[in-house]
């Protein structure tokens, strides 16, 4: 009797089962069900659909090859059942059966499984406020709602949008208000910074500055308390702060798992509502596998377990999901969190942990931050690529990298060579040897990720001590708040001595990198200098003379001004 | 005391070593001494200097922050005395001191140390063919010989270069001369072709394809004989096949260690001429260490020590002597062979071990290739990428990729993360799951270096047998070769059916991807299919499902036409 395995979701986790499946076990009874019409789209391409980058919702549900991939596509080419607009209705684990509903005509009917695979996915969170129902405000959950929200925006209907939200899917959503429609945007974030959690505070404020430089305009720590409209269309958005006009609201706050179904039939569900599997993707029920977005994955630094809602791990999961369901037991360890992010001209991206979320998971961390050239500086088209290494300083371990730069592949080329590392427990000393490719159109002799490495060892030995960008800024601010702090400005006169003029030579000294050495003793020892330049390279080198002779009260500003200028500050 | 620390040679590994100790060891005394008078620059942009890229040699040697690094820098920024235009003569190892000579003047000098580096790099090898001496031949060895060929070329005196040599120099300077020049170059390499040793057959092939495109004549399986010239200067060069006119010659077959000193102060070296050092980059002797192109450095993967004679390498090993000097035991693990190549508007990079290289050192090793998107398929430029994944058959574990694209980085994240997986003994299960930054503009939800890891994995489990594209391309050359073979083509029938009028319904069927579960009947039981899409991916897909149903006499075209296309065969 042929094996009979059933799906619960068609949108990425689901057919990637279903498609690996079959071919392990070509002879098995293979059924997709999903209560959309719409199936296996990329729907992390939502935003550049909306944009108009991709002209046809057509092609987010298509193949390289050009086939739409319905419930056509999926049985004459795979050999898959698809049955779109079936919901499930539950689980009946002892008779191992399905009840679905046809949502076409309430019919209802139960589909008998050897082994069921929820992949049921997530939904996005909605705020309790009062007007998120009205018309106009949308969720980024499925295609349906973008087409909407395009239909909308091509039919004129939308000036100003206000995204609340400033994760991911939010900027992605802005850009594509902003840079293709020429709408107005406004993103609105609940946090002290976009991408909360996923970058520190500096990268975060490097993305920010840029957004606000194409127009998008941004507020962060600022909730919204209320949606209003008029005849029940959406036109402002309230926060305490202010009140926002707007015809279109996105909503992108996050998601969580849709888990009901599982819950219903007495599987494990972690308090979150996490479908709980084991490395093999199985769920309490050894008959019954999850994969996607709907299921607690472990996260490989922390241990800790919750959502991973990536349509790349989606894509694994249901591999692993595939081949221990044919009987080739495959394990899946877990997730390190790697992301990356085109906003407008620049792109963002990290792999692990930041510096905030390894101490508040407990690590002893520390990080640096560095702006060193993606390929040689002697090269054209070269760019400064800030990098952050964050690290456990009792073990040496990477915990995570997090880059900035223009939009390209130079910041994920490092991104995903640390993501390599962080999957065999690498240290800094790993960072530093991993020997990348190297030639001047592409890297310089010693790569920016590799320098990261370096610097984070002499962090970690005792070589170097920095000032937090966000202490320097505050000082710079307001100088009583460190009044025993001096800048030391070891750049070119040119850039040094305008800082100096406007911030006086008491609290702004100006020696040129190269003639420290010979006019150190002009430095007061009564103060602690902040050692300057460009990328804190240079500072670095001064700080460990300047220590060798008798001047070791020094900070150096980790990054230099490649980062600050890269904030928005700049004061002249 | 002062630890009196001398250093020869001043190009990557010396500088970098006397920087850092400098830096550990603030009280030191360093010395840098060097014959030439031109120190501390990065010999791979030399092309783009060549080519005008990079106008001035200076910026070759100067630091990202405009400063020249001479001997006025070293001694002001760094505290080190250089002392240019010094040959070391001999080491006096029981005194402990180097014997030098002023090239300017002749005098001799001993200059005494506690603990000696040798960095003395390495030296163009010199083909052993008549008139190799002759006017107008040129090694890329080093600056001088760069501003040569520059002024030779900006006055006018070329027109026709030819480079022996088809490895990344010689390929990087027929760019030079070609692309912005507008000279004729070619390119003669002995080996069967391009890149030999570093990347398989059909790699070196795409590469190939794309610089005749560009104009460049390539010869390989060829050798020089002779040079031949007119009064002194060079004026063609002869191969058994052919004569080529030539006003300039570049000779790039390699380089060997420069290790006289080494060997005559009795100091370990290897038959080849590599000054042997341990983990630590100490010698035979104590109180001598060596890094960069003159030492022998071992392999991670085949254990095997020999001269690895890049920029990165030195680089790395210079901070690895300094912190050994400063008593900080740190060792070189060794490398892996990562390197990456421009090529007009295509690149090519590797990792670890071709094939080739792999199956030459014994290991039982197989590969796969695929032809997967870098980005999104539905995202704008988006571009296939081949890569090459090599990996052992009994232990699972990867030794190497290999990647083609277009100009830019996207080639690169994927090879430095495979470089990052070799650093820790990764296998193919780990390239299957490491968790590469995904966005649509970046990457695709499974990315292609994943992708291969897949595919890989269903080769090493026999769920994949594939035709070698070398295989294939006799065949269709000569179909005697493999009269038993049949072409399966599941393409579009716009792009199969042209084929099969071409080649005869009997040699090439077709029948679309998603029409061989209703038609596989069709197909002939007794012969060999060889299953022909783009990429290969559905390929694979049809060989499991024709197994499946009593046809599994199949051979899968891995990376198929799209890589097929990229060599530069077309039958159409």
């Amino acid at each position: 009797m042929k094996k009979k395995i059933v799906i619960i979701g068609g949108v990425a986790a689901g057919p990637k089962t279903a498609c690996r499946v079959k071919r392990l076990l070509p002879a098995a009874e293979v059924t997709i069900i999903d209560q959309d019409s719409l199936i296996s789209y990329g729907g992390c391409g939502i935003p550049y659909y909306v944009s108009g980058d991709v002209s046809d919702e057509e092609e987010l549900r298509s193949t390289s090859f050009h086939l739409t991939r319905d419930e056509n596509f999926f049985l004459r080419a795979k050999g898959v059942t698809v049955r779109t607009r079936t919901r499930a209705l539950a689980i009946k684990r002892r008779e191992k059966v399905v009840e679905v509903e046809r949502l076409d005509d309430g019919s209802r009917e139960e589909l008998s499984y050897d082994q069921l695979v929820i992949a049921t996915g997530s939904k996005p969170n909605l705020l309790p406020i009062p007007g998120a129902d009205l018309e106009g405000v949308f969720t980024i959950s499925d295609l349906h709602q973008a087409i909407k929200i395009k239909e909308r925006i091509a039919k004129g209907q939308v000036s100003r949008a206000v995204i609340i939200g400033g994760g991911a899917i939010g900027i992605e959503m802005a850009e594509a208000f902003v840079d293709l429609w020429g709408l107005e945007a406004d993103i609105l974030e609940f946090m002290p910074q976009l991408l909360p959690r996923l970058v520190d505070w500096e990268f975060s404020r490097m993305l920010e500055n840029h957004l606000r430089a194409k127009g998008v305009k941004i507020y962060t720590g600022e909730a919204a308390t209320a949606i209003e409209g008029e005849e029940g269309k959406v036109k402002r958005v309230v926060t305490p702060q202010r009140v926002l006009e707007a015809d279109l609201v996105v909503m992108a706050v996050g998601v969580r798992a849709r888990s009901e179904l599982a819950v219903a039939a007495g599987l494990a569900v972690s308090p979150q509502g996490n479908i709980v599997v084991n490395q093999r993707l199985q769920t309490s029920d050894p008959d019954i596998y999850a994969a996607g977005d709907c299921i607690a994955v472990t996260h490989r630094l922390t241990g800790k377990s919750g959502i991973a809602p990536m349509g790349s791990l989606a894509n694994k999961e249901g591999r692993i999901v595939a081949n221990n369901l044919a009987g080739i037991p495959t394990c899946y360890k877990g997730w390190v969190g790697s992301f990356t992010l085109k906003a407008f001209e620049r792109c963002i991206g990290a792999t692990g942990l930041s510096l905030e979320a390894a101490k508040a998971e407990g690590f002893d961390a520390a990080a640096v931050t560095t702006a060193q050239y993606d390929r040689a500086h002697f090269f054209p088209g070269r760019a400064v690529i800030p990098l952050r290494l964050v690290f456990d300083r009792p073990s040496r371990r990477l915990l995570g990298v997090q880059g900035f730069g223009p939009m390209g592949d130079a910041v994920l080329a490092r991104i995903d060579a640390a993501a390599a590392l962080l999957l065999q427990g690498a240290t800094i000393d790993d960072v530093s040897q991993v020997e990348l490719a190297y030639a001047p159109p592409f890297s310089t002799a010693l790569d920016a990720l590799n320098a990261a490495g370096n610097v984070a060892d002499n962090l970690a030995a005792g070589r170097l001590r920095c000032v937090e960008i966000r202490d320097f800024l505050n000082w710079m601010n307001d100088f009583a708040t460190q009044p025993q702090w001096v800048a030391l400005d070891i750049r070119h006169p040119n850039e040094a001595s305008p800082m100096a003029e406007k911030f006086g030579h008491d609290r702004w000294l100006t020696i040129p990198y190269i003639e420290i050495r010979e006019r150190y003793r002009e430095l007061p020892a009564d103060r602690t200098l902040l050692i300057i330049c460009d990328a804190g390279t240079r500072s670095s080198d001064i700080q460990i003379f300047l220590e060798s002779v008798g001047l070791p009260n020094t900070l150096v500003l980790g990054g230099g001004i490649n980062v600050i200028r890269r904030i928005g500050v700049d004061w002249l």
